[in-house]
């Protein structure tokens, strides 16, 4: 029985994988570069993907995947209203998007007009961890207020990414927050993580996570 | 396919059901009233759970089920350090309790010496609505800073709970949080929902959230 169960799950899995590999191969064929932006509920990744058009938009041409898990269009509709495409997946209560969704929304997206894909997945700080998409980067965005124990309770999302942006800095003087205990607990699951701490309300931080994502970009087209 | 993995799914569910309803006849026997407590990851359970215990200490005799994606002990530990019973449950990843789960953690609680049994899902706006678990009442807690959007985009973890806490309203001033229009959202999915605003650092909300709970406890041993 548990065999049986192991199978079905790594049949899913190299599903999923095979698909993610087309979507990588897809982006690569457009000379695009992807991100995967993952979060809690609240974190603030539609705020960071908005600074991130507004620092950006005048060098390279961006679309946006938005992951949903209700048909509301709130996220996308700020997207639209910043110039950029915006693909809105609805996964229909699903608490994560997968490969064959993103492969779904690629269709629809004008890949020949874009540079930068942002895919913004579902708010949740668990499921997506297990799932590539074919992005180049997985980002995870903190929030301060969340509180600097979720390394420790949440470790598998923050083995897999490449940058994390500790979001909401301005609200540090009303919170309890130890950053280097936070800090602590990434380094020990992931010591090469680049990290950018950031409040899309102040805008610090804003220039030096535009300027990494720029030089990746940039090497990526480079390459092809 | 579709037919039989449909079939899988209301298994499981029904499986899932069948355990929480033995873990409610188990409670109904001895009399013990339970929350389940869900919340995105940083939204307050915890400091929520010993603010509660802080109030109702002296009235009732309260044990505390802790779920956790990881093998840490931090919110179990802060339980056990304000002199309460701390079963916790390692959910080795998954992102939500389930009934089974809860069976087990059962077993080792004193259940002969708790008149409440508070239990703290894992972290996740998302996965934990969807699995019953013997409960008498639904929490959820919200927090300010997550923002005002979250029913509109989570809808179903706001369905089915009796109980809203908004946590965390010492950070309004420096937020931008529409009360009104959370509360819009929050009334157009549950209409009889009885909410809370609170914040766990100030006190606020303390006193009316616990006399609520307690009158619940109340009538809960009244029938027995």
């Amino acid at each position: 029985m548990s065999t049986k169960t192991v199978t079905v799950v790594e049949n899913i899995m190299s599903a999923n994988d095979r698909v993610a590999q087309e979507n990588r191969n897809q982006l690569v064929e457009q000379g695009i570069f992807a991100i995967n932006i993952m979060a809690s509920p609240g974190a603030g990744k539609t705020s960071v993907i908005l600074q991130t058009i507004k620092a950006l938009s005048k060098h390279v041409r961006i679309g946006v995947i938005e992951g949903d898990t209700a048909p509301v269009t709130i996220d996308a509709d700020k997207i639209i209203k910043a110039g950029m495409p915006a693909i809105q997946i609805n996964t229909g209560g699903a608490c994560h998007l997968d490969a064959p969704m993103v492969n779904t929304a690629l269709k629809q997206m004008p890949l020949a007009e874009i540079d930068l894909l942002i895919i913004e997945n579902v708010g949740n700080l668990i499921c997506p961890a297990g799932f590539k998409l074919g992005s180049h980067a997985n980002i995870v965005v903190a929030s301060t207020p969340e509180g600097d124990d979720k390394p420790y309770k949440y470790p598998n999302i923050y083995r897999g990414i490449e940058v994390l942006i500790i979001n909401k800095t301005d609200l540090l003087p009303y919170i309890e927050f130890d950053m280097d205990y936070f800090q602590k607990g990434v380094k020990m699951l992931n010591p090469d993580l680049v990290s950018f701490p950031m409040s899309c309300k102040t805008g610090e931080g804003v220039d030096q996570w535009s300027q990494w994502l720029l030089s990746r970009i940039r090497r990526t087209s480079g390459n092809e």
